[in-house]
């Protein structure tokens, strides 16, 4: 999916919500665990309860890892069930020297059909540059995490510029491919550095994790982050698949996640040059 | 495993060799692919022939998930077989959230029963100490890789301490884990920089890849970078599983790994304390 598609899509729905599918076996209604393949149960009916309200689903794969092989059937089951006009995520945060980010890449690209992956920066361009050679497929690439270790490294300051490492991470790696194919990955938690990111990534999307259990405000990351393509797909995972525990589960998450378009819509509107 | 473990076995082999597991099926043998599982026959064939002759292996986890699920199984039943004398290192690069790191370690700890994993530190603290809540498992920490993109900004300097980003690492990590529990991938392309890390990580083992086909000097390393407890475990790959691409390939990794371990016994006498 290319940036316009994306960009259509947003418009269309007034929304630029992300559904975040870390789908926990321990944490999923009781009368699912009955289903042949409960996680693909629970993900297929919060699909089809939130896919009006969102432009894009970000299945985080350590939780289908875990399961050993029956949970990556249940991963590629729910990535071909998400309708094609939803940007799919691989919340995978891979990266490795050259071949093996290549095979990273066909993992998440060719054998399964995600849109997307996260990237960690660490190793540098040629852990990176892998898996831009796939035509319409992007990288987001981890730049100020909304986790508290983000502190550790990400805000030491380079001694020659001045700058910190998440900003060297955001302005090497754009040399590497244009806003095309290229997300970054910036925390809801700190509002004010998403509109200083904005300012030297001026066309980049970003997903922004935070919202809700992490306690990031909406009205701030859209004031500050959103550029004239929207530029933000805003996660939230806990608010919405686990907004019941009960029957009533996918019921809740279409409730909270067209709450969270309409607080969106009205951003648009407000925010959108 | 633990480091007396480790060492004990270091001693008695008279090496230090980790056999790489990047198994790859457009590389193995042709006659393999009648088998039932190819990489996983690879595998078992090429662990056959060098178990006398190394301490470690290495799956890089890439190559299986490239696969879908039975990647999954065949990198199940490559861990199960490894001989339990062995030291296994899962190659997985991971890192992410407290919540999503616990998983993963559950993935890799206890859906498969491998002895470490390799961790990328962009995240920080809370992506990293999930891995150490498990008894007698380890975290490999990437510090200083060796791959060209190890210099974007693994050497960028603190303007605070004067320190490179992969010395921050080191040391600040060695507060989360004592060496008992934590490794660090140093790259063994610049054995003076071994020397170097050796000196502010006296006794954490350091997992050196880059030894062989990437260009790396098995004396430098050894000698700049054993300690008491040896401290190293030598990565080799290709120069081993793929030393042969005919129906001899196990015989040819087998003396590729014997000729290793002949050199690694050298300099454990010289260079041991």
């Amino acid at each position: 999916m290319d940036k316009a598609a994306l960009f259509a899509q947003i418009k269309k729905k007034s929304s630029y919500l992300c559904v975040g599918l870390d789908t926990d076996v321990n944490k999923i209604p009781k009368h699912l665990h009955r289903a042949k393949d409960p996680i693909f149960e629970f993900n297929k009916q919060i699909i089809e309860a939130t896919a009006d309200y969102c432009v894009a689903y970000k299945p985080n794969i350590a939780f289908y890892e875990a399961l050993g092989p029956t949970g990556w059937e249940s991963l590629e089951k729910t990535v071909d069930y998400i309708p094609k006009e939803h940007f799919t995520i691989a919340d995978a945060k891979r990266g490795d020297i050259g071949n093996t980010s290549k095979l990273y890449a066909r993992a998440f690209f060719e054998t399964m059909d995600f849109d997307s992956i996260t990237v960690a920066p660490y190793m540098g361009e040629d852990s990176v540059t892998p898996f831009l050679e796939f035509d319409g497929k992007w990288v987001i690439l981890l730049a100020h995490t909304s986790n508290p270790g983000s502190q550790d490294f990400q805000l030491i300051t380079n001694r020659d510029t001045g700058k910190p490492l998440y900003e060297e991470v955001i302005k090497k790696s754009q040399s590497w491919a244009s806003p095309e194919q290229l997300m970054f990955v910036v925390g809801a938690t700190r509002a004010d550095k998403i509109g200083h990111i904005r300012s030297f990534a001026p066309d980049n999307f970003f997903l922004v994790p935070g919202v809700g259990a992490q306690g990031g405000d909406l009205q701030a990351v859209s004031r500050e982050g959103m550029n004239a393509k929207c530029g933000l797909l805003v996660n939230n995972t806990r608010g919405i698949i686990y907004a019941s525990d009960a029957e009533d589960f996918a019921e809740a998450a279409g409730r909270q996640a067209k709450k969270m378009q309409e607080e969106m819509s009205g951003y648009l509107d407000k925010f959108l040059p």
